[in-house]
C-alpha cells in the first residue's frame, strides 16, 4: 500500500516532467522547415533528457521491486530525488536554447550529478531499512554503474568550459551505459 | 505489479499530453466570437489529435490486457512510443496555427508514422517475450489495421505538399478506421 | 483491472485540468495588492470551474462504484466526456480575463452543457452494458439533477447576452445543487 | 477502492503542482551565470514550496494509512485542501519574482494558513466518520504541530510588512518542525 503510493507519486512526477519538457519546444511562427531549424538543438537536448528520465524511471522501478518496507526517511529521500529531476526541464531548455553553450552544459551536468547523488542516498536509505544482508542490499551490489556515472559527470562539468560538445558526449555515454542491459554480468542487478 | 506500473506511467503521460494540447489554444484578447475565429483551425487540429491519443490509449489498454510479463526491452519500447506521442502537441500546435499549411501537415504525418512504427515495435517486443504461439500473438493476428495505417501515413506525407487538406482527410480516415469496432470480424482482436 | 485503468486515466486528466487552470492566473508584475485586482475575476472563474471539476470527479467516482464491466463503447463515451472537460480551462480563462463579458459567459455555458450531455451519454452507455434492471440503472434513477442542469445551462446561454451575471448565478446554482447531498431523498443515489 | 482513488487523485494533483512550480523558472536569455542571478529568489521560493508540498504529501499519506472509510463529506474536504494547495505555484512565483517583497510574502502566508485550516477540516471530517474513540482519532492526538503552524502563519502575515525575511524565517521554521520526525515523543503519530 505505502510502496504503491510512493511508486504512483514518483511515476506521476516523472511523467509530468517528461511531458513538460516537450513544451519547451515552442511552436515557431513560420510554416516551413527553415522555421524549425533553431529548434533543432532544443529537440536534441529534449531527446537526451527524455532518455535520462526514462533511465531514472526504469531504475526506480527496478529498485522498488526489491523493496519490502517504506520508512519516513525513504519518503524524504525520494522527494529529494524528485526535486533534482524536476530541475531537468529548466536546464534542458537553457542548454537547447543556447546551442549547447559552456555554462548551460556545465549546469546540466551539475543537475545530473545531484540527481545521481540523490539516487545514491535513496538506495542507502533503503539498505539502512532492509539491512546490509538483505536481498535488496546484495542485489544493489557494488553499484559500479552509479559510481562511474558520478565520476563522468564530475569530469564533464569543468570540461564543458573547454569543449561543451565533449561534455555532452560524456552525458550521452553515461546514458548508453545505463541503457545496455547487464543482467548477465552482475546477476539479477537492481539498476 | 510491474505491468500495473507500466500502465500507470503510460496513462499518466498520455493524460498529460492530451491536456497540454488544450493549452495550445491561447485565450484570445477580444471578448466576441470574431476573436475566436483564428482559433478555429487550432481547435480542429486539437480534436484530431485528441482522437488519435484516445485511440492510442484504447489500443495500449487492450494490448496490456493480454500481457503476462514485462521485460526491460518492453519498458524501453514503451518509452519509445511515449516519446513520439509526446511530440504530438508540438506538431498539432504548429499545424493549427498555420491553417494546415503543407510542411506542418507533412510533419504531423511523420510523427504519426513514427508513433505507429513505435507501437509496432512494442507489439513485437511483447510477442518476443510471450512466444509466437501465445494467446497474445494470435490475438494480435495479422495487424492489418496497423499496416494499413502506416501505408496511409506514408502516402499522406508527400501528398501534403500537393493538397494539405487531402492529407488531413487521410489522417481522419485512419482515425475513423480505428474507432469503428471490428471485434466481430476478427474475433477478440487486440487493437 | 479494466475499470481501475479507466478510473486512473480519468483521475489523471481531471487532476491535470484542475491544476492547469490555476496557471491561467499569470503572476502580475507589481508587488502590491493593486496588482492583484485585475486577477480577481480570473480567480472567481477559477473557483467556479474548480468546483465544477470537483463535482464531475465526485460523480464519476460514485458512478464507477456501481460499474461491473467496461466495454469499448464506454471507453469512448468516457473520452468524449474528458474532451469537453478539457475545454473548461480555455473558457474559464476567457471568461475571467474579460470580466464575465456576454460571449465568454455564454460559451462557458455551452461547454458545461456539452459536458453534461457527454456525462448523460456515458451513463446511458453503462446502462446499455449492465441492463435496464441492473442495480446501476436503478441507482441512477430518473437523474432529475442531470436533467435540471441541462435545462439551466440552456436557459443561461441566451441569458448571458442580456445579463451575464445572472447567467453566472445560474451556473453557481447548478453547482450548489450538486454539492448538497441528497442521498436521504433518493436512496443510494449515484450522482 | 474508494480510498485508493482518493489517494491517487490527491497524489496526481500534488505531483502536478510540484512540477508546474518548476515552470515558473523561465529559461533566461543569456548563456552565462549572470543571466541566472535574477532567478535566484525564484529558485529559493521554489525550494520552500517544494518542501511544503512534500510535507503535505507525506502527512496526507500518513493520515490515509489510518483511514477505514471515505464519505462524501471527506471527498469535498479533500478537494478544499487541494484548492488551497493549487494556489501555491501562483504565490510562490509572485514572491520569487518580487524578491520576497512584503505583500507577496504576506499572501504566501495567507495561502499556507488556509491550506493548514483545510487540512485541519479534513482531519475533523475523518474523525467525525470514524468516531472520537477510533484509532485514527487517538493517533491524531492533540495535533500540537498543526495548531503551532497556524499560530506561526498568523504571526508571520502582519510581520511580513515589517520585515519580510523574518516572515520567511517563520515559514522555514514551520517546515523544519514538520520534517523532524517526532514519533518517539507522541507514539505512532499521524502527521
Amino acid at each position: 500500500m505505502v510502496k504503491g503510493r510512493l511508486e504512483a507519486f514518483s511515476d506521476g512526477v516523472i511523467a509530468i516532467i517528461i511531458t513538460l519538457m516537450a513544451l519547451e519546444m515552442k511552436v515557431p511562427h513560420g510554416a516551413d522547415l527553415v522555421a524549425l531549424r533553431p529548434l533543432f538543438p532544443v529537440f536534441l537536448s529534449y531527446v537526451l533528457s527524455f532518455i535520462y528520465l526514462g533511465i531514472y524511471w526504469n531504475n526506480h522501478h527496478n529498485l522498488l521491486q526489491a523493496v519490502r518496507q517504506v520508512s519516513g526517511r525513504v519518503l524524504w529521500a525520494n522527494l529529494h530525488l524528485l526535486f533534482w529531476l524536476s530541475l531537468i526541464p529548466f536546464v534542458t531548455g537553457w542548454m537547447g536554447e543556447n546551442q549547447f553553450a559552456a555554462t548551460p552544459v556545465a549546469l546540466y551536468g551539475v543537475v545530473l550529478l545531484f540527481a545521481a547523488i540523490a539516487y545514491f542516498i535513496l538506495t542507502q536509505a533503503f539498505v539502512a531499512d532492509h539491512g546490509k544482508d538483505s536481498p535488496l542490499a546484495s542485489a544493489l551490489g557494488k553499484d559500479s554503474k552509479g559510481k562511474a556515472s558520478m565520476v563522468f559527470y564530475t569530469l564533464a562539468i569543468p570540461l564543458a568550459f573547454i569543449n561543451s560538445w565533449l561534455a555532452c558526449t560524456f552525458y550521452a555515454l553515461v546514458a548508453v551505459m545505463w541503457m545496455v542491459p547487464d543482467r548477465r554480468i552482475e546477476g539479477k542487478l537492481i539498476r
